[in-house]
């Protein structure tokens, strides 16, 4: 008898095919700052810096949660790759950041090329929005580690800011203004609460819900970048991402700053609602664990307020004043 | 009855622990490029561009494969992630790029704070020894996507090089001799296969090869970068990782020409005798699967072959030539 790596689980062929049913897509993402083709030990990626004085690289790296297991129960595996690089995108974005370029990493415990390559077509897709590049990545085959017809998908980011540019929030005072741009659904945050209430409690059908759940992460740099680029108006931004409204927005005001937001500012998406009133979810817990409807939040001085929502209603975003910038304890109160 | 977000798998407080116990060792690996400190949206670095005329950064993705299942059967996790960063750091260094950051995913089903501090332990000192900084993380709490006990990481390396400096092997050549550097094990590859034959095949004692798999991926940072940093003389290099020498090796080479490896030129370890008995394993499996006891190979000319040698040694590596570049087809024989 003769063991061969085959026979362990691990199938150079399906590994191949994967890469091969890869290509294209990774390579519809590349620009002219990519130095080497897809199979190389390393991405090579050359930065233009423009005028940019002092270059500070802004990194990244997350995952999607157990969105995946709704990717599993629906057999729809080309959206959360793009759910992967915005979110990632939205977290270099609020310190001022612009995509560079990303990477992935893609593992499972029976490789089927099809799914793998299925993800990174949304990771493509999700890269070519955002101008970055899908510069590496890794395929990687785990027998024993993943239930049959799951994997776990992770991603990097790099972006790239001026140091004077850099969001810090050093300049946020009382009564600024807090602007919620709305979300397209739970992003990539909460679903393993929403799973549990929607699916083990509340026995609804999947199919009900799936459009809803798998409504991809909204990316806010299309909308974002072209107003940091005319000026100073925005002070600081969060990312409403897990930890919700209270661990996000604090994130982005200074130590002797607080924030109080008016519920009623804003609308919660009936995705949240149903979860609220099915699970009989604390308001806590939901204000912690999902984003309720606001993904990016923007604090800018009051007197700037109109002119950027009108920017950003221009660039189609649906925004509203969702709050203001307190004394105070450093965190927030739902008012 | 209620559904609070603790109910549904997730705890918010071990991931505060968690982060907690961690902090201390990724804080353990900054300098003075580090912009801000641990729990940014972002980590932000500032790359020391020095004489570079124009930087490109090179970056890998990479996990650890089933290397893990050997920490759960031991229950050692403090090693790891030194693997993760070794081996991301090698994957650069062939390039010719020297670190700058690094950023992990750990993922688990119902997160241990002790453990994933363990792992981030071992990553910090995979960082500080290579000179890299550990810049940022995600720790995710993945309810029913991991065996209880079990996780799955990835890592993501950021580095930099000169593009006039970038190691393309574009002046290798018929005649150009393979210097190898000896390895300290499977290091990240195989172990699906090496499992499969000493577990289930050889019934072998977990004890009794729990160094042996559990030794850490050699990182040829120290060793290398002086080299590079004196002059031209390493043409190019490959990282001995999955696929072997068949596949890795003619990745440094160009389209034209081929390799020849002596098996008898260098040790190959004791751990891979043993698999190759137990299970019988072809030996195209095995050099393909294996690093076989070479983790790092260098391509320079004949008339530098002594004078590296001698340095490697002196640096404390295991050197010997191990074949050399051929005209030909772009594959490696073994002779």
């Amino acid at each position: 008898m003769s063991v061969t790596y085959a026979d362990s689980g691990v199938s150079i062929d399906a590994g191949n095919e994967a890469v091969r049913r890869m290509k294209q897509h990774i390579r519809s993402t590349f620009n002219e700052g990519v130095l080497a083709d897809v199979g190389s030990f390393g991405g090579m990626f050359q930065p233009n810096f423009g005028g940019m004085r002092e270059p500070v690289l802004v990194s990244s790296m997350d995952g999607v949660g157990t969105k995946l297991k709704v990717a599993f129960m629906t057999g729809k595996h080309d959206t959360v790759g793009r759910d992967l690089v915005w979110h990632c995108v939205n977290d270099i974005l609020v310190q001022g950041a612009r995509p560079l370029f990303f990477l992935d990493y893609f593992a499972t415990g029976k490789l089927d090329p099809i799914v793998a390559a299925d993800v990174v077509k949304g990771l493509a897709e999700g890269c070519r929005t955002s101008g970055c590049v899908l510069i590496g990545g890794e395929t990687a085959e785990m027998p024993g580690m993943y239930t049959d017809g799951e994997y776990d998908i992770a991603g990097c980011i790099v972006g790239m800011v001026d140091k004077s540019k850099i969001l810090i929030g050093a300049s946020v005072a009382p009564g600024d203004v807090l602007i919620g741009l709305a979300s397209e659904g739970l992003h990539t945050n909460g679903y393993s609460l929403a799973r549990k209430v929607l699916f083990e409690v509340g026995n609804v059908p999947v199919e009900e819900v799936a459009d809803e759940l798998l409504a991809p992460h909204r990316c806010y740099a299309p909308a974002i970048l072209p107003i940091l680029d005319a000026g100073d108006t925005i002070k600081a931004m969060a990312h409403i991402t897990g930890g919700g409204f209270y661990d996000n927005i604090p994130r982005s005001l200074p130590e002797n700053c607080g924030a109080v937001v008016q519920k009623s500012s804003f609308t919660v998406l009936p995705i949240f609602e149903r979860i609220q009133q099915i699970g009989n979810v604390p308001e806590a817990d939901m204000y912690r664990t999902f984003n309720m409807g606001v993904g990016l939040v923007l604090v800018v001085a009051p007197e700037h307020a109109d002119a950027t929502l009108a920017t950003l209603r221009a660039s189609g975003e649906t925004a509203s004043v969702i709050g203001e910038v307190t004394t105070g304890a450093h965190e927030v109160v739902l008012a």
